[in-house]
């Protein structure tokens, strides 16, 4: 089942050629570590705990959220059930620690393997932290920007922070230099999760493969919608919240998106983008990284703020 | 949620005075800690994560089993669903991990922590691979004593493995020291099994509070009736067979106890709880333990295969 997850076989043992996802954490994890000129084999292993770390949060989140498709093939419950798919996770969350603990390579000192420990699972916590909130926003009647953006920075943001830190842990392990990483890492994430929920509602429908107004027909609570369930005012108000709490069917997309145009939603949201934008990058000025390392982590924020599908 | 299934709190957040369960892993880590000389205060931050590990099993458990009730109170999932159940057990899951690391009180190596996590996370492991052989075992058409004998030894005996091989941690961290504790709580842990597997099916009612024949009547293929099915013949094989997968009505509690006794199961499950017992303690014989843990150690030994309920 785990090998099932990670893309490796089909449902029957078979080898897999299907999508084995992006690997985005352990690949940043790789690029940092190298940027920073650290030693890349003793961070594979906790580079590759994230990657399984990260699949035992998408097999929890199948069940919790009853989704039935995942990389175009069906999910681990759909294919063994919900105990045998809950029980899965658990043993990918296993996998993760154990490798992350087997990382440091040659270096005879457990110190760097114990503490990417500590920072993967502290990390992890705050993934759970997040997925509680979202899960409780789900009923809650009043949600705010600000505790929307402090679920996403746990949630979506906390282990792109990891996998920075974890970087700079196989690279001298310098105090400043993981907290330089923790910031940046975070910053970027919460521009990750903001630009989606920004190509959700605006994406052009030939680019990401969605209908337009996607996580409206979705009644997704992001950020745009939240800030206009706060600012906007009189019958805007009043509609939007009679839309996005009448669970007979979906609100309607343009009026929607009227409002959130005349409650500045869009606006806010892209000034959110460049503000965490700018503190990633204030962070990357603080990292003591090569030329090469600085021009690809560049280049990486400017793909996450301005992506298009 | 996690202080909750902790019994340190009521649904409602106050306070609460009830039942938190007997705490058996960290205090049978604590006293091989003791009983090898070791120390506790170091031991301590792990022996308390092996509680929240146990605790994290117990709140899949019962989302898995779809149980109710668990020491007299609704189950985490039953107050806040299953899908913040989920997340509250991955919480206790990544608690535990963090409290074990923390372990190793004043000694400035992080040797000991990182050992300690690799041994528990590896118990975890065997905990989820004997989780899933459990939940297989439920549709599997033939499912022998070894079989049966293997799963236990994962599901219940690898956390009781841990406990003990962590007291060995603490206390001078001795390669054959750890092998004895391991063998030492697995084999007591494949005991406690057995035995309640005996207490499931012959227990007194006055003493255990469950119904005779309990687990009959709940159709559970315990090791007496896996070994029944395997080495009973003719119709008693026949009946057995049909009344353990008719799932109209439960199986008939005196002739099931009847086919029992004519294939000797009640002498075999017996005589399988002699012989791990035997095992555990010829690894307690192999454990440099002063007098005083020996006789402790030995008490537990005598209780665990000897107990009433």
């Amino acid at each position: 089942m785990a090998r099932y997850q990670l893309g490796q076989v089909n449902a029957d043992g078979s080898p897999a050629t299907t999508d084995r996802g992006k690997a985005v954490r352990p690949t940043l994890c790789l690029l940092m570590c190298e940027a920073l000129g650290g030693d890349l084999e003793a961070a594979l292993p906790a580079a590759a705990g994230l990657e399984l770390l990260h699949n035992f949060t998408l097999v929890h989140d199948d069940v919790m959220d009853d989704d039935e498709t995942r990389r175009h093939r069906p999910t681990v419950w759909v294919v063994w059930g919900r105990a045998q798919a809950i029980d899965a996770g658990d043993l990918l969350h296993v996998l993760a620690t154990l490798s992350v603990l087997r990382s440091g390579g040659n270096n005879t000192s457990p110190t760097l393997a114990k503490d990417a420990a500590e920072v993967v699972t502290e990390g992890c916590r705050r993934v759970t932290e997040g997925q509680h909130l979202d899960i409780a926003f789900e009923t809650a009647p009043n949600v705010g920007v600000a505790d929307y953006l402090d679920m996403i920075a746990r949630k979506s943001a906390a282990l792109l922070a990891v996998a920075f830190e974890l970087g700079a842990i196989f690279a001298g392990n310098d105090p400043a230099t993981r907290d330089a990483c923790r910031a940046y890492g975070r910053e970027l994430g919460i521009v990750f999760q903001i630009r989606d929920d920004v190509l959700g509602i605006w994406g052009d429908p030939t680019v990401t493969g969605k209908p337009v107004g996607a996580d409206i027909q979705k009644r997704k609570k992001t950020l745009p919608v939240i800030h206009a369930l706060e600012s906007s005012a009189g019958p805007d108000r009043a509609r939007l919240r009679s839309m996005f709490s009448d669970d007979s069917r979906p609100p309607d997309v343009k009026s929607t998106m009227e409002i959130l145009e005349r409650a500045g939603s869009r606006n806010f949201t892209e000034e959110q983008i460049r503000k965490h934008g700018n503190l990633a990058s204030q962070a990357l000025a603080r990292l003591p990284v090569n030329a090469w390392g600085r021009r690809n982590l560049e280049a990486v924020a400017t793909y996450i703020a301005a992506r298009d599908r």
